[in-house]
C-alpha cells in the first residue's frame, strides 16, 4: 500500500477524526483542587488511557470509562458486552494498573438483546477476571446504551503514560497476531475469545510488569484510533515527532494491510522505549504471546513521518499545525 | 393522608417498582475471586450506594455509577448535568466516604443541549469539589444518554453500609428541608444550588464523620424511591422490619405528604442507630442543616409497617413474601 494513501487512510478514518471533539469536553473540567478542599491529587486526567489520580504516598487510582458503540450493540449484543470488559481491562493494562472493578449502564430496548448483552458480559468477567460490582440496567429504554467503567490502581512510580515519549525513544509496536477478524466486525481483531484465562491475564499481567521494570517511558493501548492513529495520539500529547515504517509493524498475514492499520485490536499496545530496553521489553511481551517489533524512533520536532522498506516518506502530522485530539 | 393511601402511593411508584429488575441483572455477576487471581476483596456488591473494596488493610475503594433519566436530560439538559455530579456525590457519602473522581459517558443529538448539559456538569463539579477525570462525548448520538461514575474511598472501620440495621435501632429520617421543588421537576427537591459550596460540602464531609464516630449502624441516601421506598429497600438487605411513622419524617412545609413522600432530595439520608448515639447523630447532621427525627425502629422480623401521629397502622412490605430489589 503506497504511503500517500496510508496517509489518507488515517486521516479520514473516523476513529480518528472523532477525536478532535476531546478538545471542546476537556475545556468544561478544569479543577482548582485548593479550591475544593480535595484530599488526592489529580497527576494526569484526559488525554491518557485512564486518568491517574494519586491516592497516598506510594499509589494511585486509576479511572476510565468507555461507551460501547450503538452499532455494535445493536448488531451483536454478546459481542458488546464481551468488548465493553475488554476494552475497558486494557485502558487500565495500558497505564500499567491493576483492575479493581467496573460498573455498568445498560439501556436496552428489548429483553432478547439485554440476554445476550449479559451472558457477553458475563464471559468477559470470566475471561478478564474483573468484577463487575455496581451499575444500572434500564430495561425499557429509548435506545440501546452501554456504558462501561472501571478503577484500577497503580503504583506512582511504575505508572505507563502516554505523554511521556522522549525523543530518540524507539518506538515498538506490539501486537498478538494470533487471531481472527470478527465475523460482524470487519475492523475488530479477536485475539481472546478462543485463547485461555490464563494467558489472556498474563497478557494484561505483563504491562503492570513492564511498569515495574521500568522498561518503557510511554505506552499506549491500541484502539478506535488503530495503529497509527493511536501513536499520533502518543506522540501529540507527549509534543513529539517521529518516523515510523510502517512495513516493520506486526501483521497478520491473513489482513490486508489498509485493513489492519485501522483495525481494533483484542490486545495490542504501542510503546516508546530507550534503546537499552528494547530487548527485555520485546521478551516480556513474546512470553505472553504478543509480537513485539521496533518501528521507528520519536523524534524531538513535531513532525509525524511514516516510511516503508522501499524508503518512500510522508508526512502524516505536522503537530505544530494540526491535532488529533487537542489535549 | 391516610396510611392506605401512602401504601399505594409507594408501592405503585416507578421509582421504587422498577427496583425490582436489579434482581435479575445482580445474578449474571457471580464473582469467583480466587479463580480470578483477583487480588482485592470485595467486601459488598450489588444493593448498596456504592459498591465496597478491599484495598489495603485499612482502606476501601467505593464505585458507583449513575444513568440520569433521559427526559430529564431532554428537558433540562442544565440541570441534569449538575444533578449527575449531585447523585454520584451524594452515593459516596452515604458510605461515609470521600471522593475521588467521576468519569461520563455523554451522547447528544444537538450541540445546544450539549453546551448547556456541560455548563450544568461544570456546576456541579464547582458546587461539589469534585473533578470529572475522564469519559467520553459522542456529539452526533442516536440518542440522549448521561451516565456518570463515580470512585470514592473508605477507612473500612468506618464504612456506613445499608445492610447493617440492628433490630432495637432506631430509624432516623434527614433532610435539609430548606428549599424549593424544581420548576421543570415536582418530584425533585433542590437544596444546593441556591447554597454556598462550603455548606454543600460540609453536608457531604457530615456523613465522613458520621462513619469515623460510629454514629450510625446503617445509612442510605434518599434518592429516587423516596423516602420510605429508600427505607424500604435498606430493611430489606438487612432482613429486618420496621415501624415508622410518617408524621414524624422531617418535610418542608410548603410540599403536600403526598409529594413529599417520594420527592428525590437535594440532601437526605436515612440512618439506624443505637438510642444512645441519636443525640450525636442528630447534631452532627443539624450542624450542617440537616434537620434529623427518630420516626421509628428496626424490628427483628421482616414486616415493615408505618404509622402516624393518629396510631394508625399499615403494613407497607412483608419482606417474607415480597421484595423491593432482591438483594
Amino acid at each position: 500500500m503506497d504511503l500517500k494513501s496510508v496517509v489518507n487512510l488515517v486521516k479520514t478514518f473516523d476513529g480518528v477524526t472523532r477525536k478532535k471533539e476531546i478538545k471542546n469536553v476537556v475545556n468544561n473540567f478544569k479543577f482548582n483542587a485548593e479550591e475544593c478542599d480535595y484530599d488526592f491529587e489529580i497527576i494526569s486526567d484526559f488525554g491518557d488511557d485512564a486518568a491517574i489520580i494519586g491516592y497516598d504516598d506510594e499509589n494511585a487510582i486509576l479511572l476510565a470509562a468507555d461507551g460501547i458503540w450503538g452499532k455494535l450493540l445493536e448488531k451483536n449484543p454478546y459481542w458488546a458486552g464481551y468488548c465493553s470488559v475488554l476494552v475497558n481491562a486494557n485502558d487500565i493494562a495500558a497505564m500499567g494498573g491493576k483492575s479493581i472493578g467496573m460498573t455498568n449502564i445498560i439501556g436496552i430496548k428489548n429483553l432478547e438483546m439485554g440476554k445476550d448483552l449479559l451472558k457477553g458480559l458475563k464471559d468477559g468477567v470470566k475471561k478478564f477476571g474483573i468484577p463487575v460490582v455496581g451499575g444500572h440496567t434500564h430495561p425499557d429504554a429509548q435506545c440501546n446504551v452501554l456504558d462501561v467503567s472501571i478503577t484500577g490502581t497503580v503504583r506512582k512510580d511504575s505508572v505507563l503514560r502516554s505523554d511521556s515519549a522522549k525523543a530518540g525513544d524507539k518506538i515498538v509496536f506490539a501486537y498478538d497476531i494470533d487471531g481472527k477478524a470478527h465475523d460482524d466486525f470487519s475492523l475488530n481483531w479477536d485475539t481472546t475469545s478462543m485463547k485461555s484465562k490464563r494467558l489472556v491475564r498474563s497478557q494484561l499481567k505483563s504491562l503492570v510488569d513492564i511498569g515495574e521494570n521500568k522498561l518503557a517511558n510511554a505506552c499506549k493501548d491500541i484502539s478506535n484510533p488503530g495503529a497509527l492513529g493511536t501513536l499520533g495520539m502518543l506522540l501529540e500529547v507527549s509534543r513529539k515527532g517521529a518516523v515510523v515504517n510502517v512495513d516493520k509493524i506486526p501483521k497478520s498475514d491473513d489482513i490486508p494491510m489498509s485493513q489492519w492499520l485501522n483495525i481494533y485490536p483484542g490486545s495490542a499496545f504501542v510503546f516508546t522505549t530507550s534503546e537499552n530496553n528494547v530487548n527485555a521489553l520485546k521478551k516480556t511481551l513474546e512470553d505472553v504471546n504478543i509480537t513485539a517489533e521496533v518501528c521507528g524512533e520519536v523524534k524531538a520536532d513535531k513532525k509525524y513521518y511514516i516510511t516503508n522498506d522501499k524508503n518512500d516518506k510522508e508526512l502524516l502530522y505536522d503537530f505544530e499545525k494540526e491535532y488529533i485530539c487537542g489535549c
